[in-house]
């Protein structure tokens, strides 16, 4: 596969790259967790008849679904579009989006025998993700592209569960009862995601943003020492290549100095925790990425204004801000909201 | 309706009313939110054909219902069988437990007009109510019976989305839209919430629990304009009538120190948040409840035993504490674990 040589270079100054290594920027850079989704027309009328994990896999779908919120609301970067469980079923797993259900495993994994359905991920079952890419940055220039992955336990918990889950008892009894096949089984997740990720990094994205979905859902005793290892061990890993790291999960307020110890450049903050508190708890040191409760979206224009200016003011706080709401976008959304929150982020943080 | 006098006597020197109050105990109380519930078979069997909302209408039911968990655990306090939304039905407003669901409110309240179809609550309305909780004292004898209601914001997250919601955005549109709509429904609301307590109290409950399930769902910024006001209104007012109250709401984290100031003696901790973190956020000066991960009872035993040591011993840093999981129990839970932790509990705190 081919690196598309100076595509770092063209992004290297924009106002995303800069936040997220802690330079002055002349405004603050935005962007939208879930901005490629149901959200906006445009892609729900190319999705049409397109299963989830096909559509992830095509190459001219992924670059047109991730292109239409940067043309439509000039957002500071485009994400990958992707599902956190693309990158298990390429290696192999049974593994199916059910549409209302979320992603479900036929035959989950608990037992070493299972651990071997799960066979280790190499770059060359995906060129398709880096052919994605390669048109992106392509057409992208120099607006960046951000790699997605999901993280260990998030996707461990799919796993061990058989699909979504709201009390990961299974994945929690998992991790007491057998903390071997635990870490067995997140260190293979790991080594998957880190190679997702530097497939989309080789192939010209900028950024990536490791997601730990459910990480919330953890005590901070557990997250420590069943879950940290194993996101730090995917961030230090594509670490070396060179590219800012965002990581985020959603709930973790509880977590957030103990994240910040994982290897990330960027702090994703949840829209739960006031981001004076973020700044604080990661030692002032880690850029920041945040927090826009996406219910406000919904709300009068005046209290979303309101609420945008004062996350922009706290924002400075920290050594970098990426302006993001704290949680995905919803998809009753109004696109013409996002589109507006994009121009008063740019125009009330321009220097 | 009468007092049944003697029984906050009876109840003064119990482990989990001193402990509310900050007092030495020979051994840290415990009970556990949902401990009357679906975990039982007994519970199971009792409320076989029976709709939600009748069952917590009918005294010797409600009365079968709490005492279960008291008889076969041993625990330290009854709680009061009920839901959140009974004062609301008892009022007058339709709704109803859909199983599977939760409570569904057929027309949902979103204007003044709506607003109208919410009358205050009487005593009279619920006498039923005062004969349970009479039913209960006089069995229950030294074991402190635990009054229960909901928060306004949790209650009115209900009323305003017509059903359980997970983004609470049309809550959340209110309260920011038409701010003086929302603090008609939520006083409403807490008048309701007082009222239904404070027949428990009269009727011999010797503390309350107020019940805020949904608040982890708000930014700090709108729980303390929109929301903990309200929570204070209630809690002040049950105050005059002299029993401790317990306040808790799930994923409370970041608003733990916020929630400390409106009016309750004992915070309740959500299992996300360390214990040690929660007495620090609540200045050291309000006794805790909480906070066992309700999935490490589904963990070995080693696992379960090691996480309740250490809670007690993170307990002892507060004014007082009061063993419980940080969340319900769920209903998959094995009965027999439950029973083996408060013997745990105690044996492990005894003086």
């Amino acid at each position: 596969m081919s690196v598309p040589a100076g595509s770092p270079s063209l992004t290297a100054d924009s106002p995303l790259v800069r936040a997220a290594r802690g330079l002055p920027t002349p405004h603050t850079p935005v962007w939208f967790m879930r901005q490629a989704g149901r959200s906006l027309p445009e892609y729900r009328a190319v999705r049409e008849g397109i299963a989830m994990l096909d559509s992830c896999r095509r190459p001219d779908l992924v670059a047109e679904i991730t292109m239409q919120p940067v043309r439509r609301h000039g957002v500071d970067a485009a994400i990958f579009f992707s599902d956190i469980v693309v990158p298990v079923a390429a290696a192999g797993l049974a593994i199916e989006i059910v549409p209302g259900v979320g992603p479900v495993v036929a035959e989950p994994i608990r037992t070493w025998a299972d651990l071997h359905r799960l066979p280790e991920l190499t770059a060359d079952a995906i060129p398709d993700i880096a052919e994605s890419v390669g048109l992106l940055v392509a057409e992208l220039g120099s607006t960046p592209l951000i790699g997605f992955a999901g993280a260990p336990f998030t996707l461990a918990s799919y796993l061990v569960e058989g699909g979504p889950s709201r009390n990961h008892l299974k994945t929690k009894a998992l991790m007491h009862g057998d903390p071997d096949l635990w870490n067995a089984l997140c260190a293979r997740l790991a080594q998957i995601s880190r190679t997702f990720l530097e497939v989309q990094i080789r192939a010209g994205a900028s950024a990536v943003q490791l997601f730990d979905s459910w990480a919330g859902a953890l005590s901070l005793a557990d997250y420590e020492t069943f879950v940290r290892p194993h996101s730090a061990s995917v961030l230090s890993a594509v670490g070396e290549l060179g590219v800012p790291r965002i990581h985020f999960g959603v709930g973790t307020g509880e977590l957030l100095s103990s994240m910040s110890t994982a290897g990330a450049d960027v702090i994703g903050v949840d829209y739960r925790v006031a981001l004076p508190d973020a700044i604080e708890r990661t030692g002032k040191s880690f850029a920041v990425q945040g927090n826009l409760d996406p219910a406000l979206l919904f709300a009068p224009w005046e209290a979303t204004e309101r609420a945008v200016r004062r996350i922009l003011a706290e924002g400075r706080a920290a050594p970098g801000h990426i302006f993001n709401l704290g949680h995905g976008v919803l998809p009753e959304t109004d696109p013409d909201v996002l589109t507006r929150v994009v121009a008063l982020v740019h125009e009330a943080s321009a220097a």
